[in-house]
């Protein structure tokens, strides 16, 4: 499942990280510490990420992650909102350079007309702000897990290389 | 490498905390979220796994398990008071009723002569206490990680079984 592609993506984070200085943390909702344990797969990992939550309930999200009960009722677990909020969350609780949230529904169940299986919430987070982008994957559980880890991974290596770029980051 | 012997060690538990409504929480150091990985690969996992901390660094130890640096500094991340307290922490910040941390040396690097690589403690707690088990792996990162990750679904459902003979669970 872990296909090497996906692993050469995080030996090119972990590159880049580790040249620049760069910290990351995670917080995970429908990869429920996929990406983490893709990052600690690899040897050195402990040199640029520092950990993160794994926030598969509600309620872990709200008492790990500092996510608003009145924002998971408006919006839903699986929306902009509460990816946002989970990736300044999880920024702020350990104090990394650079964090990522990833929200979704992975399948085969908890599917909806509104939010079908396979939409996912990927964000962004750093000192100069969030930035969220919405994906519908259409594949299985293990499959969408795996394409979900694979966008987060892409934009944290695309929000350091942007850091280094404008001389910001 | 998730064989499938584990595979089936993680549906038993799954099956186990359904059946008799336990929640449960993970802390992962050396495993880096492995265990909260094949936990979510299941379909149902939701129905009783809340979610974590991978605490990969020990600010994130302090910061997001309330380990304290103290405990740190006079026993090491890799010591059976941590696991203990990684457990506990979870356990309290999460409001489950049964809790695993694993914090161990997987290699290759951050070995030493009195904490080699493949040196894990594996600790459970639920509201009747806590206890914790030393182990020595001698395989490589990934086979350690996933030893590790094995021992903590094995304490897990240990204990959920238990608590059902004991009536106290």
């Amino acid at each position: 499942m872990d296909s090497q592609a996906t692993v050469q993506l995080v030996e090119r984070l972990q590159a880049l990280c580790l040249d620049h200085g760069r910290s990351v943390a995670t917080a995970e909702s429908c990869t429920g510490g996929l990406v983490a344990k893709l990052f600690t797969d690899v040897p050195g990992s402990s040199g640029y990420y520092r950990g993160g939550v794994v926030a598969y309930s509600n309620e872990v999200k709200i008492r790990l992650l500092d996510v608003s009960e009145d924002e998971l009722a408006a919006h839903g677990a699986v929306s902009a909102q509460v990816a946002r909020s989970m990736a300044v969350g999880i920024l702020r609780g350990t104090g990394v350079d650079l964090a990522v949230a990833i929200t979704g529904v992975s399948g085969p169940g908890g599917g909806s007309a509104a939010k079908p299986v396979g939409l996912t919430y990927v964000a962004v987070a750093d000192a100069a702000g969030a930035a969220v982008r919405r994906f519908v994957w259409t594949g299985d559980r293990s499959a969408n897990r795996e394409a979900s880890a694979r966008a987060a991974i892409e934009m944290l290596i695309e929000r350091v290389s942007a850091g280094l770029e404008s001389g910001t980051g």
